[in-house]
């Protein structure tokens, strides 16, 4: 059966934005070319800027894809569920090129002035959020802990400990061990004592695939 | 008094280095050039290859030269001065341009693939790490803390924690805010009670000057 217009515009635009992630990962912001974005789409420049109007628009979608590559994998609710996040993000950091050139990009903008640089950021910081709120209302929580702050707290520690990583080495091969690091400090600090033991931080919980 | 050659030489390094590290500020490692650093500096090409072999050997240097903007403002000791290190810091990141240069190129440094990439995490971690096997000996830690697990876990959180404030705004007006609110979570965690209520946090504790 022939795919519908509508159809085969889903796809086009799918594809440019993939290859927008590669190329964006490889080489960057400022390295990164419309043209090559093209090139390894194989989509005209009409089919692109029917879709996006500027790279920057381009580099918007593919930071705000972050989410998808992480949230279809979790199974989990309440603080396990935030720990979860942490554990499929570390393991898809190292397979999902998508979700890779969305991490860098959030990290150069700052250097390239994007508008609304923080975006990215605090759209983590809302879903995290929303988790610890169901967190709270089990009872999983300590009292006085606030899952705005404590989302906000998990976002900025997450962003520091892959640069580091990265820092350490290209493939942030030592990124799952700093993230259980992190929980086996926070853990007995926010969650109350019968559910930090019951609360799962083996990075091998999960064997996500590349989307 | 006519100053020797040696102090000479010791005033013409730094005035390279501070020319190095405004420029470095301004453009980053890509866009800084060493014509431009030279033109800032009021120095000939034969000074600046004299003291620094090359635009990553100033780069090195910049960044090597974080700890020298806190450490002489330091005045506590054990786990007062690991927070005192953090308040210090982010007021010097608004004042200290050799400082905000040495962050701006920690941070770009994974991109542009310079070796050793780890090198000023490692080091800022080894100061931080030497504080706490103080507070250990003082007592002030919790069973079970690790003075460098901990330590590590602070550089990463600081990383984050400036990345995410300067999204927010160029002058990162935020975060002495964020520090104090990571030391509120973290606190109750890793010290015993009675030096968790005994440190200060107030972001005003230090008003440093630039150096």
């Amino acid at each position: 059966m022939a795919r519908s217009k509508q159809q085969r515009s889903v796809e086009t635009r799918e594809a440019i934005l993939r290859a927008a992630a590669a190329v964006f990962e490889e080489s960057g912001y400022a390295g990164a070319s419309i043209s090559r974005i093209l090139q390894r789409a194989g989509a005209t420049a009409g089919s692109l800027y029917f879709h996006f109007k500027s790279k920057e628009e381009l580099a918007r979608a593919v930071m705000t894809a972050q989410p998808e590559t992480i949230v279809p994998h979790l199974a989990s609710e309440g603080l396990q569920r935030l720990v979860d996040i942490t554990l499929v993000w570390c393991h898809q950091l190292r397979l999902d090129l998508t979700l890779r050139a969305g991490v860098r990009l959030t990290t150069e903008q700052t250097t390239f002035g994007m508008a609304d640089a923080a975006a990215p950021y605090d759209e983590w910081v809302a879903i995290m959020a929303d988790v610890l709120e169901t967190a709270a209302e089990r009872g999983e929580l300590q009292p006085g802990i606030d899952p705005k702050g404590l989302a906000t707290f998990i976002v900025e520690h997450c962003t520091g400990m892959q640069l580091y990583s990265a820092a350490r080495s290209s493939d942030r091969a030592d990124l799952p061990q700093r993230v259980v690091s992190m929980w086996q400090l926070l853990l007995p600090g926010i969650a109350v004592p019968t559910v930090a033991v019951r609360i799962e931080t083996r990075p091998d919980r999960f064997h996500p695939t590349a989307a």
